[in-house]
């Protein structure tokens, strides 16, 4: 064989959740995008890769979701990101888990910021050999008013950039839901 | 072992000439693309992939390197079509014959037309998991004036599509040569 075994392929899957369901259940597009991972890219040779899983938080400016909190003392700042650390390692735990079962080794880990941004300033700190990227294949008209990650990091991520689209199948009837 | 090994995993590349040395010679681009699928895709799995490469010929409309040639009867164009045909042949026997030595299954065909037009009728019809395409990396100033088929897959092709860069040490003096 004359490919090299020295060292694994190490893929990374930014992953986030379903704006459907919230937290800890990840989004349509990050399950599907690391399904087709495993049985497209993995498949049997688990021990030849390496899934790395970023989960980019946004910080929650408008405090939307925090309207009904009061914030008296430092502690209750702590206690929101705390509150959030354990959402985002609860998603995270979905992806670990599932790797785990199927021998393949992983890493994952959580950041705070813009997702586009953090991605490619990821890649860039950890050269992975391919970053794939779930996207819910939105039509010109409606990426205008939502932006989307994956065709920022298809520009700027400085690896390889595999986009996977939503099956027609699992489209939410609003199709920016997922 | 949870994902399915009932179909193998079918990868298009699309491959061309190099235009600094021509025919049978592949492209910068395209051997490095060829050479990340078997070396951080394919690895020691050999079995669970199968490579499906695509050469497409660009009519010469202009008839520039035929500026020479003397065309008297159909069977001059004949000739001229059959000495294209070879050439492309040719070029594919490269990455065929290296498939073949490693044991990867893989088939491979001639298209004519425009490139990008084609790349993406042929993964329409044909359906594969991931299309790799090789590209020069040019900037936006370069890519102006010559336009890059990666772009256009990767917006409009209807399968994953992973474009692969050329590393800086291979890319040649002008960056549009290949």
């Amino acid at each position: 064989m004359a490919t090299s075994e020295a060292h694994v392929t190490r893929i990374m899957l930014a992953v986030n959740e379903s704006t459907i369901r919230g937290y800890p259940h990840a989004s349509i597009s990050s399950r599907g995008a690391f399904e087709w991972t495993l049985q497209k890219i993995v498949r049997s040779n688990a021990s030849g890769f390496k899934l790395l899983f970023l989960h980019v938080q946004v910080p929650d400016e408008d405090g939307f979701d925090d309207m009904d909190s009061i914030y008296a003392s430092p502690d209750d700042f702590k206690s929101m990101k705390n509150r959030d650390r354990a959402r985002g390692l609860h998603l995270l735990e979905f992806f670990v888990t599932r790797c785990h079962e199927i021998g393949v080794a992983c890493e994952s880990w959580i950041k705070k910021g813009d997702p586009k941004e953090v991605i490619c300033h990821e890649v860039k700190r950890i050269q992975p050999d391919l970053l794939v990227l779930g996207s819910r294949g939105l039509g010109p008209f409606q990426r205008v008013f939502v932006g989307t990650v994956s065709e920022f990091c298809v520009k700027h991520a400085e690896c390889p950039v595999v986009t996977i689209k939503r099956r027609s199948d699992e489209t939410p009837q609003d199709p920016v839901d997922d």
